[in-house]
């Protein structure tokens, strides 16, 4: 595919983002996303099969952007707490923009389509956050005892207040308050479970 | 009404948790509840009008249980970190246990009927956890620093492994790696925002 076909699936990926995220995935239709990009019902399924392709490719394109991204801040040598911080500003103007977030459309179509989209990003993330641990305990900046933990948490309390943030008000200090423990917990270490 | 009909209304609330818990709030009838409970349709309606109101009640009910609980363990003066455990245990076996789990349900709920429901039980939470934070830190068990930061990842690293676990595979060490985190934030403190 050349370069006009590659940016017209990018503005497809965009427009389907914005309607998934407000209507989450089961109820957006290839319908809506031929309104939505003002293509053809043939040229958007030239592109695209069906609404399931154009979602997972929204989520595998923003992880491997993620990915590459820290990798390459790895690879310049920029101190570990900073790239920290770089990721923790992306998650907390995602936790507090919940209208545009892809959390709940993400649940519901692991709970109705199929898991093996959020078990891969999730191995993803996992295998990302733990090359820049092993990063940062290299440089002397963050505590070896238990990066895993410290992962557990920075995944599932991003979960919880994005999924939550949907529904209720969370306080903007709710975002705040998770990066400065991810910092403490990472500066001071976490116990391992055997040393209870 | 008598204690017959507390016991009956007791029997309702459980069998209709177990329902929600494998079908959603939307999906259970008054219908279902009656098959499963064995009671005739007048005999379930006189005890509760509709399946919000028996939803309401078993959240409502499980809130005050484990608040009463903490504050008598606080009036006996038992440690702060064994009751901290203690609560660590029960959130930690519902983790593990995601079908039994009603974290999808509410979450269900707060999305399409009311949110007041969620709002008013993490303000009860959040207060609840605010006294055993205040009474650790009386005891010289806890740091002060920021125990508001830590009570934000109590509830929202809960929420996301339970909500994830009902749909992907956690692994049981997620559960454990939420408590050592959580009490190493409580001993080490957690750094305020102005202090970054």
């Amino acid at each position: 595919m050349g370069e006009k076909g590659e940016r017209t699936k990018k503005m497809i990926r965009e427009q389907a983002a914005a309607l998934f995220a407000q209507k989450g995935f089961s109820m957006v239709t290839m319908k809506d996303i031929c309104e939505a990009t003002g293509l053809s019902r043939g040229g958007l399924y030239r592109h695209y099969e069906n609404t399931a392709g154009i979602f997972e490719e929204i989520f595998l394109e923003m992880a491997t952007e993620n990915e590459n991204l820290i990798d390459r801040r790895i690879k310049e040598q920029i101190p570990a707490m900073e790239i920290l911080k770089e990721e923790m500003k992306f998650l907390k103007e995602e936790m507090l923009n919940s209208e545009q977030s892809l959390s709940y459309p993400i649940y519901e179509y692991a709970n109705t389509v199929s898991r093996d989209l959020f078990e891969k990003l999730n191995e993803q993330g996992y295998q990302k956050w733990e090359r820049l641990m092993a990063y940062g305990v290299s440089r002397g900046e963050f505590r070896k005892e238990n990066t895993a933990a410290v992962i557990t948490m920075i995944l599932y309390a991003y979960q919880g207040i994005r999924m939550w943030s949907r529904v209720i008000n969370i306080p903007e200090q709710a975002a705040e308050d998770y990066e400065n423990c991810i910092i403490q917990l990472l500066q001071n270490g976490c116990r391992t479970a055997g040393t209870k």
